[in-house]
């Protein structure tokens, strides 16, 4: 088995993108080094902010992110994954700016909850995903309701993880969150933010939760595939 | 506080870089992503092998680390690190290749040893860092003794742990190794392979562990600050 070279653009928060490496890692067949895909990354946690973005409150990130997936094509990269969901929404401004493909994670994440079969989804997610409606326009497409979190509810969740809380607390208010929306009718959990699967896991949920992280993960190892 | 960008020369092995990653994270004073490090990677798990090259027995890695290091200098890199001790035998390769500095770190080892005042350090390194006397050579100029492990019981066990093994039973193996190099009259562990670390930490020595990765992220936040 051999892979192309993966570009990573990365930052959106920085331990999410540490915490995709790793799956991607963990997910490898590999008896050694040399069995491991060659990643390049751009780990920059300076981007604007996406959610300021699509309150109207901050610049757009789309040039910087697409300054980001320039640099790393020119470095030597193949293909392109960004382990932040919200970032997708300018997908189309990095698509435009290189000539190999994102493995989009919206679809990958859309894909992996029609595969699960869920009919009511519980959407944990940021601000910005939830306004854009990045994955309730593409799952209602395919026929798919969501039950969404209330972006006051989980943004100060979010900015505590992205300042180092992961711990007991973090991850009972999180899972908190998720029993509310099975309450509310939902029969499986979207972990559709990079920073939720920090702090929840399957363990926490009472219906099955799906992890976009590693739908990302699985979809980059067979599209880098040679 | 503020930054310079950081270039990662990393794949030597993938899961020592993320740990690197990790580590630089939860080291760096944040209250959100904005506070972190820009870092451009380039994990290249196909750099020739460091142990091969230094028995002669495959070709040297210098100019494939050299190239990384002029990829990631291209990209925006202020400052190199590179978290593998043994490809360190070609720092001087790596520093005529850029105009950046790298952090090298052996220095930064030795340094973190000459600190925690040991006399006779216990080296538990791949069998390249003992075969080229990276660091035995500069603690004896420090007047340091040292005991080192032998390649053959240390070996399997790093090429164990690149194949993924981090389980208690590899824990418990390479405790052993820390614990004869005690009995060999260690008054310190230098933990000065980026695998060892991964199965090894202070609770499992019952001398003071000096965990070179760990040294190479202070010495990274501190020489990054703008």
């Amino acid at each position: 088995m051999s892979y192309r070279t993966l570009g990573v653009i990365g930052g959106m928060g920085p331990a999410a993108t540490v915490d995709f490496l790793a799956r991607l890692l963990a997910a490898t067949p590999a008896k050694g080094d040399a069995d491991h895909m060659r990643v390049l990354m751009d780990c920059n946690p300076q981007a604007p902010g996406r959610n300021a973005a699509l309150a109207g409150e901050g610049p757009s990130p789309g040039p910087t992110l697409a300054a980001m997936a320039r640099g790393l094509e020119a470095s030597g990269a193949e293909l392109l994954a960004m382990p932040c969901n919200a970032a997708h929404f300018w997908a189309d401004e990095i698509r435009a700016a290189v000539a190999i493909p994102l493995v989009g994670m919206i679809e990958v994440g859309v894909a992996a909850v029609r595969v699960s079969g869920a009919r009511r989804v519980g959407l944990l997610a940021a601000d910005a995903v939830l306004r854009s409606g990045l994955y309730s326009k593409a799952l209602a497409a395919a026929g798919i309701d969501t039950v969404e979190i209330e972006p006051d509810a989980i943004m100060p969740l979010i900015l505590r993880i992205k300042a180092g809380d992961t711990g007991p607390g973090m991850r009972a208010e999180m899972a908190a969150l998720a029993a509310g929306l099975v309450e509310r009718g939902a029969d499986t959990i979207l972990a559709a933010c990079t920073e939720v699967p920090l702090v929840l896991d399957q363990s926490q949920v009472s219906v099955p939760l799906v992890d976009v992280t590693q739908a990302l993960v699985e979809a980059v190892l067979e599209r880098a595939r040679r």
